[in-house]
């Protein structure tokens, strides 16, 4: 993890987009975790490396594990804080899966019982989020959507469990 | 990759199944891929740790990295084979996620501009899929709805893939 220093310095790229380091809440040699601009359910996060990669084949195998070690630890802390009882992992990997920002990412989803009332919705719901993200970032509103107040304040809550 | 005698006697874990070796077209130390029961596209397949480990937390750092340097390589090939052009990759990890086979498995599925009208539509088929095999697989119907023939086949097919 980095510390206070290096976090206030740094910035992250995602595809295209830079991303404030006050969204991102765990970080680790080759990858980070940021909170979501447009979250489906409480705890909603994004997990990529820290090079800029299209597609998951192009990560190397430091990478991969990198990516999924962090993956692991971070839906498993999400899940506990959010007293949920499972997790959704998913990669839309290239256009035709739905990647909208060409950039690896994973999206980790804590999941409870009946918080949707069909588990299909859920990956509607990433869809049409993901695709709102994009429009987001690409309007480049400053996040007024969803105050970088209240994303740092998340982001700051999630980065006490991994100190 | 394990060799043809070790194929022939192997059989491999799927929580309380046993899976044929036949439908197993790639196996590492620690995971194996199979095809699927139940595809909902051409290459849908499933990779799994060898170890029954019910949730994505439980598995070791070692087994995690193996998975998906496993199921990178899966999917690239399976992708150029299908001569598809994008990938979904998804973890259904715990039962409010949709899993119904309580051992650790990644869906692949290669993806093709306009497999289905709406993005979205392939993940109700992912949970509808899953849901049919764990009934197929507790009937124990000898895969009578997808002969062992068939998936054998297409195992082989993919076998040549990794050798």
């Amino acid at each position: 993890m980095e510390g206070e220093g290096d976090r206030a310095a740094a910035q992250y790229k995602f595809g295209p987009y830079m991303i404030e380091a006050g969204g991102v809440f765990h970080a680790t040699a080759l990858s980070y975790a940021m909170v979501n601009l447009r979250p489906v359910l409480p705890g909603h996060v994004l997990v990529c490396p820290k090079r800029e990669v299209k597609r998951f084949a192009d990560l190397s195998s430091d990478e991969t594990c990198d990516i999924w070690l962090t993956a692991k630890e971070v839906g498993a802390q999400l899940e506990q804080y959010h007293k949920a009882s499972s997790l959704t992992f998913t990669i839309q990997d290239g256009p035709e899966s739905g990647q909208t920002v060409p950039h690896v990412h994973i999206h980790i989803l804590p999941r409870k019982k009946g918080d949707f009332e069909n588990n299909d919705e859920i990956y509607n719901a990433i869809d049409a989020k993901e695709k709102e993200m994009k429009e987001k970032l690409d309007l480049d509103i400053e996040r007024k959507d969803r105050s970088m107040e209240e994303m740092a304040h998340e982001a700051t809550e999630y980065r006490g469990l991994f100190s």
